[in-house]
């Protein structure tokens, strides 16, 4: 089932450093070449110190004005994009969905276009339609970076999950891990922006979950599909558990909570058939006992607490490439 | 008609330039003297010249805090608000109403009065009773500025907006222009601020609109009523559509949103009326199709944008200027 | 019945002064020993004196990051910490409970426990259940200040009240001083953290209240209960008075504001009673007319806005204090 692989287009050999990204915005990892993805995490991995200083602030993006437009709450989210501006000493102002003129009935692209002339030099959108910052993109001159939109693609979620693997296993390694993503892979932006990334890199990358929950054509990305964990995990160096979210039974994609958890929840035993250096992610937020028990995300193999970090991270990192990256820091 | 403006008391002499505020506050443009209009507007030509660098920060208000307190939501005003307070590199807080202590039945004299206390040392305040920043302003010792009190006055937004025209007509021409404001003027403090600034500086106003959404006695601010839009976009420079909100309707003071689409509003055709180098003005949040047609809003005689943009610059000069402008400035 | 009081174990002999904190959270003044309540109300006047000036900020925060998260809201105390934080420099991240992922099910703890991993510094945290703060510096590394949990206590409010005495009758009086604390105590979280710290400062207290709202066994804490107002001001210092939640009448435990009022509200007749220098102290915010008449809560007496300028001040003490006070101070 493997052979299969070999049908997607990854190029394994070692490519040439890059010094800044192709784009102007981050908009998903789709497209995004493996240089620019190891120019990201390099940069990540400088922002990481300056997160274990006792002072952990620099001056590059002074100046500099953030928006962060929520269109759908995420607390956890919001203060990782806020906290990376802040690290860079970016000024911010943040805008949530509730008690704002989107109840005004104004248009995405007018709000942003309004935000824009007030000088905003960054857009960090998320927003419930695919597509939502990509069309604002061609609007604006700001640089947009997409915070989730939708069910397609959150790219810095993608970057945070392949750095920390990368802190893990060693740049090199990447390329040789068989990553399984476990969940509801059909609504889930994670999912998409990891596979994006992850095939780039050239890691194997498995996909599974309930077949209500299964996009189909999938495989058009690159990646395996299996309908039974017990084989999705077989060998493999990694599982992504995606997060199940309770609404879908009211849809009648999932038959219960009780019964997902039976067929598809990560439990210490299941973890036996993996790789023994095996690697347990999470996005978060966790439901525990749900599509993870506490034994395993609380457990040696988790990085989940790490991935948090990594998000923090690679945000900074991307806002600074964005931002102008080291000729604006260099004027600072 | 036009004859009846001339028992209104402007003058048209120039003024002698000042290089302060009279009122420690900013609570309209009623009263505000044709000098004082002019520091402003000069004040924030200097903030238009640092929004376009890259660095988009000063230190005059370093140390000083802001509290921005919105009794009614508005994101673009918060917004145009506290990122004039960052760039002057004030520190902010920000209050909107719900989830606050004003469901917890206290009064806004005594909630400021507390947030003053904490030596905050300028409120920024939006609510929905007329004069409430009149009454804290006679309360407190914090500077305050209205960011728009019920349907009396939203000074920030008249002085964006004639800033707007004295940077595309000059100074000298400001007094000579004929401005026609459209629509529901009654529940209008962007028409009020408008009419008392832009009567001032010497220019003409004309106001347009349903009847039943007329003040009577509106004659009395020094402009013209007309009741027909074609008679008052003839010949006129300026046209500042205003918002309709749709909940008139409710209270039966618009027949329909067609109907007032049909009878006011603005497209290509009836501002062939005005004169060749005419001016589309609009405070946002657009209705696109309802008070103005696309085609008008994004057209080469609309200045919604700079609008919004200017809104920033001015904010800034109002803040730094009662913020103790340049003895404070020359502190930092 | 004050004979009762000297079975409180109270230290009287002046204590030696200290330069830290023992615990690195404030979870309560609980077992705050006085020369750590001295070291903070020294540490609060320096910020008072900073707040008095110009330009009020001082740096030693600058690279500090402190999460305000508010599960229950609380405009004042929010603004106060923010403040508190801002001018010491510190970023700060802000989560109120509204539109957060406290609504997708996940417990305090991993919230926390993600933020923290953000490499948060400080965690000021608001909750409505009691020993929140105290479970989570269990758990995590960040330091914790609590903000008010349950009706248990409200340490930073303790602290402001004690300094607004000390700086109105002198350090070296405030064991000599008769407070009376009158209001709904069981549910008080304000009541029992001015206990704890009045009585390790060496005060005598005395609490009065229906009886439906007197905590069983509140003597224990060291306080003379009183269940009649006059006799419990009869010589009295100061008099605290709490407010009221209106929502106690849904409980059946208050027959009627207006009954409440003429039992327990304060007058100025019932103040003669009192020590002629006497004091009025309230939290906020206040119920005008309901536990308090503006008479008083606005006269000569009445130091309700300086408590809430000294509780910034406290608040910037102990978040320097526990984020690294003076060896930190001098690095910056």
């Amino acid at each position: 089932m493997r052979g299969l692989l070999k049908n997607a287009k990854v190029t394994r050999a070692a490519p040439k450093p890059v010094t800044r990204l192709v784009s102007r915005h981050l908009l998903g990892l789709e497209g995004v070449m493996r240089p620019e993805l190891e120019l990201i995490f390099d940069t990540a991995e400088t922002m990481l110190d300056v997160l274990d200083r006792p002072i952990k602030k620099v001056p590059p993006l002074r100046g500099v004005t953030v928006a962060n437009l929520f269109y759908e709450s995420s607390t956890r989210t919001r203060f990782s994009f806020e906290l990376a501006e802040k690290r860079l000493s970016a000024d911010t102002v943040n805008f949530s969905a509730s008690g704002s003129s989107v109840s005004k009935g104004e248009s995405l692209v007018d709000t942003v276009k309004n935000i824009e002339a007030m000088k905003i030099d960054i857009v960090v959108l998320r927003h419930g339609s695919t597509g939502a910052p990509h069309k604002l993109a061609q609007e604006i001159d700001s640089v947009v970076i997409n915070a989730g939109d939708g069910q397609h693609e959150h790219p810095t979620q993608g970057l945070l999950d392949i750095l920390t693997l990368r802190r893990k296993y060693g740049n090199a390694k990447v390329k040789d891990l068989v990553v399984t993503i476990v969940g509801d892979v059909m609504h889930s932006r994670v999912a998409r922006s990891n596979i994006w990334g992850l095939r780039t890199m050239g890691a194997r990358v498995q996909v599974c979950g309930p077949s209500t929950l299964m996009p189909v054509e999938i495989e058009k990305m690159g990646v395996t599909v299996f309908h039974n964990l017990d084989a999705a995990l077989d060998g493999a160096d990694v599982v992504n558990v995606l997060r199940i979210q309770r609404e879908r039974q009211d849809g009648g994609l999932l038959p219960s909570l009780r019964e997902y958890t039976q067929q598809w929840g990560i439990t210490p035993e299941r973890l036996g058939r993996m790789k023994p250096d095996y690697t347990v992610m999470h996005p978060g937020p966790i439901n525990r006992g749900v599509e993870i028990v506490p034994a395993v995300a609380d457990g040696d193999h988790s990085v989940i607490l790490p991935q948090v970090t990594h998000g923090v991270a690679v945000r900074m990192a991307v806002l600074y490439l964005l931002a102008g990256g080291s000729e604006r820091g260099a004027q600072s």
